[in-house]
């Protein structure tokens, strides 16, 4: 008998018949003598809609407001699912955020979870009754809804695991657990078994859409153990789990990419201390997300400084550097949107050297020229010309030794 | 300076454009210095869309979940014109039912309200903050989501008048006012600039679909001055008021019609006392709504019971008697579908003789037979074949004087 949380994503419960088919699930895990807590997200399609509709009315829309409308959609597919175990006798019931209550902070628009209250639900689980709980959605303090912001729902199911102190946290969603790289661009791709939370989260910052970051940096926090898997097959799915919960660790776990990002470079910027500041304080300041960064070796006295953020902060950041422009002195700003950034992720970094030396002879050997590199203890990515993104995984995917 | 609560029914917020010239509408009273509070419905289509997938997934859903399920299609409503309005300047929030709270019983699916907490709106309604409450909607005693009814917001709209000691409820939809009868059957209907609270009761009951029932009663009740209007003009409405509002008292207000009936006669039962409460308990006890009832002069000891109750009741009703038959001792069930309820209404006729007899008159004349016959106060209705039911109200609206 173990404590399970579920969540089923979007697509999951995207109509009646899916979410019959969720109920299904379900009540296997019940029939198995577990004791089960249920986590949804909105039927897909529905929170764009909702979503675009405020955008509509108004691009400035009050996020207090946003959050009253979009929460809607979770709420809809709990009381649905409810309906749905009740029909074929499993006893079920539906809960808001603010029912249970998930307290969360006043950021409305991207809250975040200060506690879940949930004797209620495991009192009422001890005796039988699933709690399913609309996930994305809280309280703040001055009751009103607030949203998590995007995927959040995977962020409600992980807390809602380590309020229940659950065995497990099962993700459902639309691929069957998380794989070496993108299978869609490396067929040979395999399905790893386990990963680790440090791995996971890497992977989800640099491009793997499987999780919402939030919700590994929560579950490592936590230690709530996860698992990805598919809602539309029943092939094992993969445990996301400490470090010391995998025997034969292998030394790179996946390889993502992302063409999200566009490279900035500021030219000829006097080479003196405080320039950096100079530079990155305003974009700060303004909320660009600068990712990688890299500072050419001076010549005459000046040099050139380049980074990335995302492309849809762009406009915003030359927007910065304009304003900024006389305080920090350069010659011109050079743009690149055709970028892609690729990174190698695996906790045997740590004890493994040459692993960035690999990955710099595999892309040189196919002629693909590195414009950015940044490290991290368990993560190396390069920024390429986006036309090599496929040729470089498939690269990478075969010098790691990771094809199946 | 007035304080006014303004309802928008579903077609008048059934999209984002309709939703803009609800809050121009609003942003109008508050300009003229009123003190303002808005209720709004689902947007056209929405309850129907939730109903169904309830249905869909079981005919026997958890009402609790059904009102969890409904009662988002107001919540998206609400904070999308609360946008709406701070979008053209006028400083707004949605509240949900829960949020203010709006406390009902727990009967879910047909909740009554039993209090609305209104000093926190009335305070920021003094501050020029216009609440726009999620109608339809209240809390349950355990905490849970319940609903009140199809139209249930016409009765949160006057329960919030009267929780505010409002000034007027302003009822927009999509119709102008309360007309002597359907403009769609007689053009030279007029629309009524008053009608007391007694004879919108009548009318509402029998057939016009300008107001939910229950928000009527709960008007007169409260003694709460309603208007309704359409808000796609700016033509003046109907009000709805205390009888000595109305100087120049009409006989007859209106004329109402409903094919929504239909007829059974139980033929041949024996004539006995204690005959009608076996036949009419068993049907309450199944919560069948029987309406007319008429009971022919005995012949050969025996009588036939004949009454009405709604369409869609009737399979219940003649299961019920089919039960009950050992003990009613009948000879046979007819049943007719084709019949029309007409409906002659007026605080008039509490102090003139005539008013039926004129009714009678005006139905024979062109060759209508009636078939039976009820009597209120300020009420006379008569069942008669559902094919004459235009020429019906045509006849009746010249006989009373009522065409413009």
């Amino acid at each position: 008998m173990a404590r399970i949380v579920m969540k089923f994503g979007g697509t999951s419960v995207a109509d009646l018949d899916r979410i019959r088919n969720v109920a299904i699930r379900v009540k296997r895990e019940v029939d198995a003598g577990h004791e089960v807590a249920v986590v949804v997200s909105a039927m897909a399609g529905v929170t764009n809609r909702l979503v675009g509709w405020c955008q509509e009315l108004s691009p400035l829309y009050d996020a207090r407001e946003y959050d009253a409308v979009v929460a809607t959609g979770e709420q809809v597919t709990a009381g649905l699912l409810a309906i749905a175990l009740q029909t074929i006798g499993v006893d079920a019931r539906s809960w808001q955020g603010w029912q249970i209550p998930v307290r969360t902070d006043g950021q409305h628009g991207t809250a975040r979870i200060a506690a879940i209250e949930g004797a209620e639900l495991l009192r009422r689980m001890k005796i039988g009754q699933i709690p399913v709980m609309a996930g994305f959605q809280g309280l703040a303090p001055d009751n009103r809804i607030t949203t998590l912001g995007r995927g959040g729902s995977d962020t409600s199911a992980v807390a809602l695991a380590a309020s229940l102190q659950a065995d497990r946290c099962d993700i459902y969603t639309d691929v069957d657990g998380v794989y070496t790289t993108d299978p869609r661009i490396v067929p040979r791709a395999r399905k790893l078994p386990r990963i680790t939370y440090e791995e996971m989260l890497e992977l989800a910052s640099v491009g793997a859409k499987v999780l919402q970051t939030r919700s590994v940096e929560l579950a490592m926090k936590e230690r709530v153990r996860v698992q990805v898997l598919s809602s539309f097959s029943d092939a094992p799915g993969t445990l996301v789990v400490d470090e010391d919960e995998i025997v034969e660790q292998e030394i790179v776990a996946g390889i993502a990419y992302t063409r999200d990002d566009a490279k900035v470079t500021v030219r000829r910027v006097p080479d003196k201390p405080g320039i950096a500041a100079a530079i990155f304080g305003p974009l700060a300041k303004a909320g660009v997300n600068v990712d990688m960064i890299v500072q050419n070796v001076s010549a005459d006295g000046t040099t050139d400084m380049t980074f990335t953020c995302g492309k849809s902060e762009l406009p915003r950041a030359l927007s910065v550097l304009d304003n900024a422009g006389k305080i920090i002195g350069y010659a011109e700003i050079a743009t690149d949107k055709d970028v892609a950034k690729i990174s190698v992720v695996g906790v045997g970094m740590r004890s493994h050297a040459g692993v960035a030396g690999t990955m710099f002879q595999a892309l040189a050997e196919r002629g693909i020229n590195i414009q950015v590199i940044s490290t991290s203890e368990i993560k190396v990515s390069v920024l390429i010309a986006a036309e090599y993104t496929e040729l470089a995984v498939r690269a990478l995917h075969t010098a790691y030794g990771l094809d199946a």
